[in-house]
């Protein structure tokens, strides 16, 4: 199975001319979109979405992962194997939430043209590069025909929640399409906690922690452990994105509450 | 064959996450999508729309269907063979409309937790429960295993279009991408009519039925028999719910043209 | 494979529900959208945009296009056999980029309603007479079996770029997602001009040809070869469109740098 993500939209023909270039290399391959709708060249964006996506595909899955504004410059190509799951994209950064959550990891750089489309673009290597290459690696091709292993690849910089006291200080990393707002606070890292009530400290606004979203819905907005395993910011059938005026690296800080 | 409607949308990887979790449990399945872009938390217009789509799918279809702001709350999950095809999804109404139009209809409780995904979340049952359900009867288990059988689902409340005397009432139930405004006038109602010349009356308009778009060309906007057997009120080319200032529940009727 | 362009949208369940009735006929094949977000009636667009695509496509792959304000009227309908691929929807002229780019073309007037769905409506041939008879091409009955041969189908007026002394005219066909604005001067007319240095005049500017985005970073728009072959005007990580104010049509000449 391929999993496709990028930032190219579903108005152009460019996500289908992809898949009928996957489908003339592996006829009977299943293609799965995850999202054509990143941001325009937000590879912070799409590599978040890379990790909330990637361990509920099935074992062997290559991801195909475009957001690439550096195409046709000298930026590389990667194939790599991450955990039991492949993925194929530009080196700029794309896999470094999953590299991070996985650890274990093998990348190749892309070079070896025999298996590209000819005629090579300088604006379009989804199409003329990546779709192929992902294509060979579904067709069961070992990594290492891709091109040279290689271990000096780009990484984003990525911030954690971290305590202080029993503070636990984190930061807003995503809005999706309700306005939840998706912190990086670990509910594994609220756990420590231990059994107190929380509260959630965000602007001007005490939050309290409720357990699901109709609990919340007597209330601007509150805290709640997403799907993902991270504390939300969530406002029941409203955005709370929109309510509250948030913004992507909004501080947000969970505390036990004090009944001083 | 799994048919698939959400309020998800496509930006974010929900969606491409609950297909993971599908070919995880049916490898070899053909997923549909009929709509990811259900108004948020509108459960009358799935329901609508499922019953615009279901027969025009195979029988064995199942349909995944989750529209669900009550998620983990006391709501219950349902699976449920509805004439010749099966539905899964929260218990708020969803299956409303087919239910009324098939008639035959039995719903299972989802109480089988060896079905779903380890680690149940309290937001995002699509990917937990629902999801690995319905790749489960695709897999081809029959419905008591899903769980016990019950009778009181919850139903939406659905307005019939009426007779009095040559008059039919109906209002707006729906606005498609293009502004059709489709209503809740059945052609076969219309039938009964027989052969006589029919007027549109909507807020101050008066607006004749043609048979075609087309036929409409050179008026403000006309009624038409749409492609799921009701009345329609269109634009040729243009949007009728912009032009005319329409909204759900608008009231329309359809009444023979008196040359008196 | 049958590969999928509309003017649906994604909102409403029309799509999912032609490919219901498309695998209902054809029950293993795969179908991938090319776009159903094509301005709504715009037949140039899915016309422009199905030369974009179907040479990425197997051969064999049947093409869908349905953007048919006709549907209903006395137009007509077609299956044809352009060079390696067939294609199916309304005569209106949506195969004439195509049919201009390969030469050879067979086409057929569809009239065998044997092939269509039962209860034919007037609006929705998407549904009861193009989808099926894609999935029974798909299937592999000859072209013959779908209606008969027809010579005099309707084909758009293609404007071509020209040269007159050393410039090259053409316009601006195209925009996609990022802004990016297509024209119709192919990168083979330009290499005529051999090796020299290229400058592109558009409204009131003077822009420079540069052989990938990231070369364009300090600057405001830029030309550059796109990924089709034609040359397009681009700004890197911006809307050459909005930034510069763009329209379909408007006026794009490449010419040498002259250095007196």
């Amino acid at each position: 199975m391929i999993a496709f993500l990028t930032d190219f939209g579903l108005k152009d023909p460019y996500v289908g001319i992809v898949k009928g270039v996957i489908h003339s290399i592996a006829p009977n391959t299943h293609l799965i979109d995850i999202s054509h709708d990143i941001s325009p060249g937000n590879i912070r964006e799409a590599s978040f979405m890379l990790k909330m996506s990637y361990k509920y595909f099935p074992r062997g899955t290559v991801f195909l992962a475009v957001v690439d504004p550096g195409v046709g410059s000298q930026r590389r190509g990667l194939a790599c194997k991450i955990g039991h799951w492949f993925f194929v994209g530009p080196d700029n950064g794309l896999f470094s939430h999953v590299i991070r959550e996985v650890g274990e990891c093998e990348c190749h750089e892309i070079t070896n043209n025999s298996l590209f489309l000819k005629d090579l673009s300088s604006t379009f290597h989804a199409r003329d590069v990546f779709g192929p290459v992902a294509a060979h690696l579904e067709n069961g091709i070992p990594l290492d025909q891709v091109g040279p292993k290689v271990e000096n690849i780009i990484r984003l910089v990525i911030k954690d929640a971290f305590f202080s006291g029993e503070n636990i200080t984190g930061e807003i990393v995503y809005f999706d399409r309700f306005g939840n707002a998706i912190t990086n606070i670990d509910s594994k890292l609220m756990e420590r906690l231990g059994a107190k009530a929380l509260q959630i400290k965000l602007k001007d606004h005490d939050l309290p922690l409720v357990a699901c979203y109709e609990m919340g819905k007597d209330l601007l907005a509150f805290g709640i452990i997403g799907s993902h395993g991270y504390l939300e910011i969530s406002s029941y059938l409203e955005s709370a994105q929109k309510l509250l005026g948030l913004e992507i690296g909004d501080q947000v800080v969970a505390s036990p509450i004090s009944f001083s």
